[in-house]
């Protein structure tokens, strides 16, 4: 199982407290996970965002050749969920210093989990339902 | 804090024993993740589907109303990272199944984070270095 990702690290980071008018800004906020991408050493493959109307939130997605980083915005509640997702020698960590930086929460809340290689065993999946 | 996602719902699934021919498939996995998301209930702003050549792994992400679904795979390895993160009423356990469903895995872990109100509390971040 050569070609499962040994070390693939998902990043979910919860941000509060960030201010509105970043979190409408579809053009800055995919300025903003690209250059995180850049700063994790990263390959963008493209980029995809979504404005849902001038007061409203954005939701957006940076393909990576290492996986992804997304970020979806609650403006009026000054909340971001942002997940960085990156497999190989890239650096999730320092994409997830850039965000913050970047965006300046107040508080935060940051969970890691490892996938592929390298996490815990995965367990098996009894599909036949016959009795078996 | 109300427009916070009360109840949102991170999933991380790491699918392993899967097909390497639908792992390959970039417009059938497309179609399954655009699936999942109608069986979930939510609402699709588009999708973007990047195959890495004809051999090689695929890496996707259909973007939501209620936030996303991606999948990211490794055909030599029979393996395929996928993660359903949604808000609102939508149901990313149906997604889950249906993925689970259309790509048959041996073998699966799945984590699942609360995001955004309703999981734990956030923490301070102290950004003045200086020392209060």
């Amino acid at each position: 199982v050569s070609g499962v990702p040994a070390g693939g690290k998902h990043i979910l980071a919860d941000l509060y407290g960030v201010a509105a008018g970043t979190l409408r800004d579809c053009r800055r906020l995919e300025e903003l996970l690209r250059g995180a991408a850049f700063s994790a050493g990263a390959r963008v493959l493209g980029s995809h965002f979504h404005s849902f109307g001038a007061e409203e939130g954005v939701t957006g997605v940076v393909l990576l050749a290492e996986s992804h980083i997304s970020i979806h915005t609650w403006p009026e509640s000054g909340f971001a969920a942002a997940d960085i997702f990156m497999c190989g020698a890239a650096h999730p960590e320092q994409a997830l210093t850039f965000l913050i930086a970047a965006l300046a929460p107040t508080h935060q809340r940051v969970e890691k989990a490892g996938r592929g290689l390298g996490a815990t065993e995965p367990e098996p999946l009894t599909q036949d339902l016959s009795g078996q």
